[in-house]
């Protein structure tokens, strides 16, 4: 029996109930005819062009991300705009997208607890409620370490990109108790200093905002780890595809384009010298 | 005879006229009385604890800084916050401090200039006008180069900080026109299309602003590269010392803390594999 | 040579500059890509879905309407909504549409000199000045009338909707000078009293600012003529064909579809008792 | 014993309680004196000029309308506008104004109950509820019928207004549930077309949201009926009187001022073809 | 030839523009019809219903004030509200209400200058120009005088309210520049400072702006009196008159009500212990 | 044992719980180190420049006063300003400073209950609830009086400031019932009606909202006392001595600067002609 889109959106509406989604987001359904039949999926945490065209290239009947391509509404869809130009693709070739973002932030399984497995955490609680939703998680590590030597397993265990993690704080610091929300988490340093953890590990920290929660430590904990807003996040897709797989007899695929948008850096000061 | 506060303020009010700073922003003098006497200025991007201490041992007068300390208006100075902790600091140590911010930007002689002259940008003009004031800088190169070699020279002529620069675009793609943007500049990517510039310096990118910039490119020019907040403005310093420095008889500094929030990286991936 | 998508909005731009819309409004291209051939354009007031089922069925390339299709921003293009079907519609059909709303009321040529011909005035100005722009118009009959009799005139020269028109005035009420507004015009009833217009011709008056307006004027003129939103407008689009005729080489249809979403009447007061 | 204002008043407060009245709104006394006697009270829709002229000549004390005079605040009763001069009419004539508006359109034995009674709905529960009150009322009707039919017959129910009803759908349609919502109703598209009706019984709709709606409903039920603002809310006048004839012994007359604005349709194309 | 409301209005309007009043301001005409008879007129700073009143008392047409009755729009001139009961007094009274309030404030011969002139100054230029209208004047005083003496003629210069002046500021401080604002005027301490005045005289002054303005001036000069909203204003009411009685044959009174709300204190401590 | 600020800030949250105080008021520690000793506390109503030199000279650790210093939020503490000469001056000499402000209202033991009970209050209950908290009280007199004698025996209970009492009514009115509302208490007009109380004792009232007041009452009552809004809440300061010395082992000193901004009045009429 042939799988249409919306047999798939059923269960992805169902790990991810679109109602658990912050107000301002924008998820679901944004290409696409529910009668449409699905064969397969290809799973990218952003719908940038280059993955539109590994969709179309792959065959691929549904697209679906974490970022939305609609966050802010459009009037138009003429190619003369990226995000025309993006939709044009999509409908032209057919392939449906669905957008799973803040929902899969809270949910179990979601983009949160898989940044939480990758750090090790254990005995993982909620770091903040917001919108009634569990917003990041604060776990344990399964023994103590060193900043430096946390960071270095981060980063084995997240997809890597060129920017690498950052850290603010001495690499020699213990650390214990962790923080972490994925994506971008600067409106999150109160309920991280209340949460006791020993490092915060997020993405897209600017300057004025974790300058501002250094100085409010004095230099102490919680030290900061900006793990990459695509790293930090792109580390669910494999278990968004476990979950698609588990329900859904149709073929998978991750994207293999790192939507990350930097390329390489210059004069960046790796631990231990390595890059 | 002796130099008062009230001599300092006069003259960089010269400098960088605070009636074009931006409606925003908080300019001007924070603590201090103006009829103290000042002997030594310490210069400082940012105003922090770690910068007042230094300023104390140095038996600073007044620290200079490009960042408000009080962008956002407080209700108190107790120590009990990283503010209040700052200002209770600078007052009982008779320490004035004086901001500089976006009437700092716009200058001539200001910190985008210093910018464009560190990336070696001759010809240069406003790449906008904002609230009537030229913002940022777009300027040609003295001969054509590759990305690599651009982002390579440029981090060569700017303070170091620890995450070096990300780059956005392929390493040997050609550039000659540069726009340039000190501190945090994801507000002018239209204008940066519109100047025609191969590539844009500025800073503190996120990752949806920044994709949404390459997706507009078509992954083409204008490519980016995030020189860091810190490292992008406190090239500056050296400008504003010699510009004080001709009009006053006192001591001057620079300040050796490194204000840049962030410590180490892990796992960038610097061009040539070099950290 | 081809005619490309391109070469018209040149044409349609020309005749109705985007910048003379109001700045709410929403211009210009909906959907297509600059670079693709125009053979064929059909001409309507609204982008329904029957309007582009007909432009399907005529092989056009373009569909040029005066009403927005997006004049609110939308997150999704899923078939699940109107708006989303629509754009899937003309998207998939390979069918660009362009949208003259506001920039076609104000302009030489545009929607208000169309309606003030089919009234059949002769001296005419603006009606008021809306953001910089001309909205509506005033002039006078060749010679005097009566309401009766003018708004039969009226309704001849008009395409003919369900509705008919509504008057409010005696039937013998003497008219000369005229006020006319395509479309909605309950916001310019202070302007029509100014103007000492004996009557005004506009679409979609609810209870309200008509009962208001005709308080005000204590049942004496200015006299309302209810003419109809798509009556009213639609008599632009001959005008419109003449003129892309006169610029382009390519086969231009007026719609057959009324899409004013009337179907009939039931007990209206037709003046003399017929239909 | 005389009845005073203050005596009617406490009966339509019990009637139609204040506190159920939208937020928005202007509900209750807005001339007269509580002490004042009544013997005789006026009914109409609206407050007009006409109508007080009428409560004039019928020496009526009370004139008790659906729609507010002074919805919007005023800062003048002098007789140089329409609204002073209503103003002053009334307090020059001796006669009280009392408005009872949407917490008349809410209220069992209101409006809306009106209106699904001449529309011959039973099994009446509410449309959809705003602020916490029932708005609109959707019911069965005996047997089903055809569009057509039930609009012919709703006319008959329902006080003649020059314009008559406007329909949108095919006069064949078959229709058995309906919805209704006297005045403008333009707002609740969503709830009739979750409540399943086959048809909508409103007024006041103007070209863009009726024409959204029956896009959204792809051309099929439910269909709309604009039965005129006057007409879908004047049914109601009978009901007042009754309701309050049964607990005050004083004369009451219901309005023979028609206040609907239109005076004559010009070419409605009345189903049948028969005006 | 007898003397109409309109004719009135006429002189009113061309003495005090209504375009110069400010725009939150509502001025004008309240109650009456433009082509009433005029006899008589009574002149008060504020409607209240004694001098309602009065006017019914002295068979006057119109009240001219300086205060409006309608400042914030009412929806309601039923007598349960003091508003309702003054617009209904005036109407069935047959007395019209005229308001010349921010426009009279302004004005040659207004509010201000009759204040100004009532304080003895001389060589007197705008305090501040607001919404392009001089507000407030600034002059010299014949000769120097102290602070006590200024106060004790100014209060023998203006009618007399219970509250007397309240004075801030030693007795004996030396005054001969002084700014004058009748009515409220704590929003234009920093022009005042700006004006070089010794002492501020305006009314409506509360604790805080009173206590801040006190201490940015250090305990010295601008010193203040806060002479009595009415006591401030209604010395304009001779002006009035004058400008009045020779542009019009009516006969014209001055309200004796003192609409000043305040009877009588209690242990006010008057300079030279006299009350 | 030393006391710390920390333990006097203790007592005073305990007292006047910070949670308690309206959602735009700031309220709490302004200056000083937790950890710093107190050996002396000042208390008054504002924290000017004389109260804190009064502080040094006392050599107090910590002034308390009702008045926040930073309602609204500051940008600079230089001594250009009186709010940064405020500032500067405290920290310099090593003071702190705590503000109770409306959540000291609403407490038992606060400013309204202190208030009250110099009235000669019995019976008391809350005037009105605002954001949860009880503001205000109304109570009953021993026995019923003159309004001139209550306000003559409230003038003998409360601090005394150059202006006294203003009273609107008249002196032989009766009173017994009693609304009192310490500082600034013109919104609350309705509360006190609904209350039935014959005199409301407030402060700062202005002439509009004062005038509106005695209007709606018509003459009658409730009449009104405004008793100063530094009269009416310093009263407090004795309740909060005897509070802190209940709790602490400190020496406590109440401010003899008279904060009220007036110095004297001119004219004023005093009841019984005496000052």
């Amino acid at each position: 029996m042939t799988t249409t889109l919306k047999d798939v959106v059923d269960v992805l509406d169902r790990l991810y109930p679109p109602r658990t989604a912050q107000s301002w987001d924008q998820v679901g359904l944004v290409t696409g005819d529910p009668e449409q039949p699905v064969e397969r999926i290809l799973l990218a945490l952003d719908p940038t062009l280059a993955v539109i065209e590994e969709a179309r290239d792959l065959h691929a009947d549904l697209v679906v991300t974490h970022h939305p391509l609609l966050l802010r509404g459009i009037h138009s869809v003429a190619t003369t705009t990226a995000k025309g130009a993006s939709i044009t693709g999509l409908v032209v070739g057919d392939i449906a997208l669905y957008v799973a973002h803040t929902n899969a932030d809270v949910a179990a399984n979601g983009v949160c607890e898989a940044l939480a497995a990758a750090a090790g955490l254990t005995d993982t609680s909620p770091l903040a409620v917001v919108e009634d939703q569990p917003l990041g998680r604060v776990g344990r590590l399964a023994a103590p370490t060193t900043l430096g030597a946390f960071a270095t397993a981060l980063h084995a265990a997240l997809p890597a990109a060129a920017s690498g993690l950052r850290v603010s704080g001495p690499p020699d610091a213990p650390v214990e108790t962790v923080a972490v929300l994925g994506g971008a988490g600067d409106d999150q340093f109160a309920a991280v200093r209340a949460s006791g953890a020993d490092v915060y590990v997020t993405a897209d920290l600017r300057h004025h905002p974790a300058l501002e929660a250094r100085e409010e430590s004095r230099g102490g904990a919680p030290y900061l780890v900006d793990a990459g807003h695509w790293s930090s996040e792109a580390v669910w897709l494999q278990t968004l595809r476990d979950a698609l797989a588990g329900a859904l007899r149709v073929d998978i695929d991750i994207s293999t384009v790192r939507t990350d948008p930097w390329t390489f850096t210059v004069g960046a000061e790796n631990l231990g010298g390595m890059p």
